[in-house]
């Protein structure tokens, strides 16, 4: 049991451990961090986080996250819009960007398939690929999901789904990863780095 | 560099990313955390922030954080008035009220002696406690400061100021944590505790 001599100081605190990974100590540390700092700190993130939930829109063509109907990436005609990466939620649109390796649209699901959780293929942006498959000009689908039982099922099932309907489908390459030493590696990525291998003149730099 | 496709989420992301030890990957999982959750989550949690810093209020006897100009703690008339605990911050009069073993009233300084912080004896709450004693029916204050250089000069200045004033000024016991094998406390700590050591008599359970 916790005792506060202040109502506001018990709300805040109790408000920042239902965030994941903050515990009741963090909480109270990061209050008193707030209480130390200028106002104008705790105004910014108050206000930050009622706009973010009240005013947050998703792109109505490939459901990331944007602040209008259609996100920047898609509205971008510098991108090649025939060319669709499909991933599990935005923070792997945010690992692609950052690459800077990627100049086609995305397609976010919104999760993956997984039975345990009691997500099926209705929960996820599925219909609106397909839509998208049908009446955009779309020649190549990257799937960009993880590499798990889960990913596989989902890759699986999209495989199934839009195969007729489009020429090239491809995955992103599993393997080694850039500065790994090969004994460092699990057995089943350095098996799949083999089964996998690229001839060198169809490697891409 | 991290790629946005909004501005709004780039915001929420910015300023989590200013509090003490989250990093800008553990804000964007909070910030996607929030937008899965209810609105009503995220609403609850960006007004307990804005009305922390707005509403706030210091207790004007202890410099305790409280909701009224007089905290909950000094107004409890159940309180023994007379025994004063002088601590750094809130945070120690919290932990000080979880054990249940303390039913005086508080000092709270706001910070310790510091010439390296630049923290000097005029920006800490020792005047309002000198017109504390001078006005007030206090016994006994207990220091109870951090065992670090800081602390005891602190502790020290303050035993200068008040050694007149008082009849009783005692601090809090250091040595072996309840639990703790002997050869595993450090060598100070371990010694601390057998020059500071307690008769059986006067041993308080």
């Amino acid at each position: 049991m916790q005792n506060y001599s202040s109502r506001l100081l018990e709300e805040a605190v109790n408000e920042l451990t239902r965030l994941p990974g903050i515990g009741r100590r963090s909480a109270v540390r990061l209050v008193l961090h707030l209480l130390r700092q200028d106002s104008s700190r705790s105004e910014a993130l108050g206000n930050a986080i009622l706009k973010l939930r009240s005013n947050i829109r998703y792109c109505k063509r490939c459901h990331n996250i944007s602040d209008d109907d259609i996100c920047s990436i898609c509205n971008d005609n510098k991108r090649d819009n025939t060319l669709v990466c499909v991933v599990e939620d935005i923070r792997d649109v945010m690992a692609i960007e950052n690459t800077g390796q990627f100049r086609g649209l995305y397609h976010v699901l919104g999760g993956i398939i997984s039975p345990m959780d009691g997500v099926g293929p209705n929960d996820l942006n599925i219909e609106s690929l397909i839509d998208r498959i049908d009446n955009e000009d779309i020649n190549e689908v990257i799937m960009a999901l993880p590499a798990t039982t889960e990913g596989d099922t989902t890759n699986y099932y999209l495989f199934k789904k839009i195969k007729d309907k489009i020429t090239t489908i491809s995955t992103i390459s599993r393997g080694v990863a850039i500065g790994d030493e090969l004994e460092f590696a699990d057995e089943i990525t350095l098996g799949k780095s083999i089964t996998n291998r690229i001839p060198y003149e169809k490697l891409n730099d």
